[in-house]
């Protein structure tokens, strides 16, 4: 039990050190290295499989609903960027540029993609042409680049993986319906299989993308009461199509302005499931996304049988479809529970002599540590019954965590005082939909605007900070 | 049909100028469609897919080989870049370099990486410390930048993308026997998956990888008679170690230098499928990766019942696993014909009122355009197997061209007079091994060294150029 002491001890606890606690989980569960780039980091084996389940999942729910992959360039020209107006105000100052191509230089600067959209606007630009060629529902996986001054590790980096979604339809109503459909996609996606609960809402005028017409997003609670977006979705009218001049005759013969969306979500996902999901033990993962889903531990691993029993039951959950990871090495025992409590693997299967003996198993679910000794014979069937069980057990603690920290209030003191004595989380208040009075909100509370919630309630009737009518509920809180 | 023949007549034959063939399938079979930035370009939906099949299937591959995704930064700082001698000097002249993050002026310039051997080596640095850590065996999935001159689709892009695998051992010979496994992984997925058939061999002296102590590939004959390197497996010993300082604890408490691999393929593929199966009439895929295996297409679809049987045998085959579409639009047969010719798809299933009489379909394969009436309940089977002989069927008449275009040459004269009469094609001769005869030879003939087979014959006892003893046979070609 020395090895598995070490191990845990290494790990801050969250409670003491919330940020310390996050950046050893990362680094003790072999998730990323950092590199001698700053804010550029190596997505190690264990966390690039989470992505790559996550992908599968995202990849094949677009595929389901129309969209296909296609590859754009990683670089935009200058002038390209500089096409959209408000676009490239938002973008120029966190780009990357390229100047030189071997020893010579460049006639006209390169920026690295930090979101594709005038890309894909040439593209349209060259391929839409008739209301036939339409709608075209696009989606890339990727890397984009923004040149951020302080990083961490999944939640700001200078370089970090993500998928964008881009589409371009005949009528504003089909572009508005696909921008919903997106963002209940994702909410879905983060709810059903990440077990992470979230809100969905309209991003204010001075938080909407770049360039935007309407930004929606979904936006989750961490474990500390920050908040974190965790995908957005972007309704952009025809205001690219009249920048990049992309018109198409339509059934009536007239050239007409096509309307665009784009979408997307990104690495961040991790960080949000350590920091939903995670305790002083290790990472917690939900069992849609992990890696090792199921990992076999033979107890007393030198007695006659025990190996073999434990491999047979590799072969088993194996064959059910379950990712499954029997650890057969000469580490201790201790060693081993704490290894794979560090790497949040849901369900522990322990094997030993007695358990052989009685013709049974013991399942050990990560995130509570219960333990059931199942009959061998119901193997199979009692692990995927774990793996949901760990999924909504997930799903009801992150919920119950942001229950106990969403706070109503009607008054800017309400709002301190909540913070003070509950600690950071969502506020909900009603706001008059004036932008002063949300930078005043920002100023006096520390909270700033996140979302006005699709689903609004009505707490009063005049705006927590100037006391005018209010015209929305909005959802408040201080962002990763 | 008006309209296939407008399709047909837009391609330029393959004999009348191969070149010009070539981009016209690219753009016609919407493959790629260029951009702003010269050299870059964008991978269109159906290409895409296919890239995405070759994917599925070498990770599927690689990871039963033991193999694991990671995901690098794709910056590299120019002075980790400097760290390898031959490395620095057979990539600096062609690397995208950025010098500003926003408006400010970097430090240090990066480049945008050409390939990750440097940034591998830093990472192993840092991780690998005794016996215990190794073997790593990594792989990434993603683009890289080299800024060449002159550009064609696939064949030659700035940007491209590819898999390269990074392995580190702990002795030379397990490290060797990574490299063999991956050069024989490579030919055997080409020559089963895509249906090309290949030749293995060590590239020569002067065309090996910078910095590679020894670089295996696998060279595939065009249609044309020009030769294309389809994969490479690079055996480093411990040059990088010892440059990058990687050192690692033996079993014995010694400080050893580990030994390292890397290898790739690229979307080049995807332009050696083109040209070694395509034909006048457009793309031929190989069903491996082809993203529609077989379509299905209605005959006087406006018949009763013929579009209810087609969805019926639509839903079948998908259950069988066979991507498969239907066509349903309102293009006459004749487009449909020739569109789908075009894209290369396997197999056309044929389905009209009268065959629903008959209780048959007819399936015509795009290779060789034999039509067989299969009974409707065989449907499943009848597919599956013409799906084998088209692959079958692509590769034997491949390697038919191949073997007509392979000339044996112990002269130089009948080097020139075989490529003369005969065409481009691969010449097979004996070499001394002295890098003036292979450059005399390229100079003379026009054909270059693509590598020393491993599977060696004996020609004759003396250099085809110099007349001295021989030490090779080696396979000369023109190269893509």
């Amino acid at each position: 039990m020395a090895d598995q002491k070490k191990l845990v001890e290494e790990i801050t606890s969250m409670d003491q050190d919330f940020a310390k606690w996050y950046t050893d989980i990362v680094k003790k569960a072999e998730l990323i290295e950092y590199t001698s780039v700053k804010g550029c980091m190596v997505i190690r084996p264990y966390a690039y499989a989470i992505w790559e389940n996550i992908q599968h999942l995202l990849d094949t729910r677009f595929k389901q609903t129309g969209h296909e992959n296609v590859c754009m360039p990683m670089f935009i020209p200058e002038s390209l960027l500089n096409k959209e107006k408000e676009h490239v105000e938002g973008f120029a100052p966190e780009v990357a540029w390229v100047t030189h191509g071997g020893s010579e230089e460049l006639e006209e600067r390169l920026c690295v993609r930090p979101t594709s959209e005038t890309l894909f606007c040439e593209h349209y630009a060259n391929i839409v042409h008739s209301y036939r060629d339409l709608p075209k529902k696009y989606n890339q996986w990727v890397s984009v680049v923004r040149w951020e001054k302080t990083t961490r590790p999944f939640l700001r980096s200078r370089e970090f993986l993500w998928q964008e979604g881009h589409t371009i339809h005949a009528t504003a109503q089909e572009a508005v319906e696909e921008t919903e459909q997106m963002l209940n996609l994702y909410a879905d996606f983060c709810e059903q299989e990440l077990a992470i609960p979230v809100v969905r809402g309209r991003k204010t005028e001075s938080d909407k993308f770049a360039g935007a017409v309407a930004t929606y997003a979904i936006e989750a609670l961490m474990h500390d009461g920050k908040a974190l977006q965790a995908g957005t979705s972007h309704y952009f009218g025809d205001g690219f199509a009249k920048a990049f001049d992309i018109q198409f005759t339509d059934k009536d013969n007239a050239r007409r302005y096509p309307h665009q969306t784009s979408w997307g979500m990104t690495t961040r996902l991790i960080g949000a499931i350590i920091m939903t999901h995670g305790d002083d033990n290790g990472l917690v993962l939900p069992p849609a996304v992990a890696p090792i889903q199921a990992v076999i531990l033979p107890i007393a691993q030198h007695k006659p049988g025990v190996l073999e029993k434990a491999r047979e039951l590799r072969v088993r959950l194996l064959a059910a479809g379950i990712r499954v990871k029997l650890d057969d090495s000469d580490n201790s025992a201790g060693w081993k529970f704490s290894e794979y409590e560090m790497k949040g693997v849901p369900v522990r299967v322990e094997i030993g002599p007695k358990d052989i003996e009685q013709g049974q198993c013991v399942l050990v679910t990560r995130h509570n540590r219960e333990k059931t000794a199942v009959a061998l014979d119901d193997l199979e069937q009692a692990v995927r019954k774990k793996l949901q069980q760990v999924r909504d057990g997930l799903y009801q603690k992150a919920l119950e965590n942001r229950e106990r920290r969403t706070y109503i209030c009607t008054e800017l003191d309400q709002i301190t005082r909540a913070l003070e004595e509950k600690g950071d989380g969502f506020v909900k208040a009603m706001w008059c939909g004036d932008e002063a009075c949300e930078d005043a909100v920002k100023e006096k509370t520390g909270v700033g605007s996140r979302c006005i919630p699709l689903h609004q309630e009505h707490l009063s009737d005049t705006c927590v900070c100037c006391g005018k009518p209010a015209k929305y509920m909005v959802l408040w809180g201080k962002a990763y």
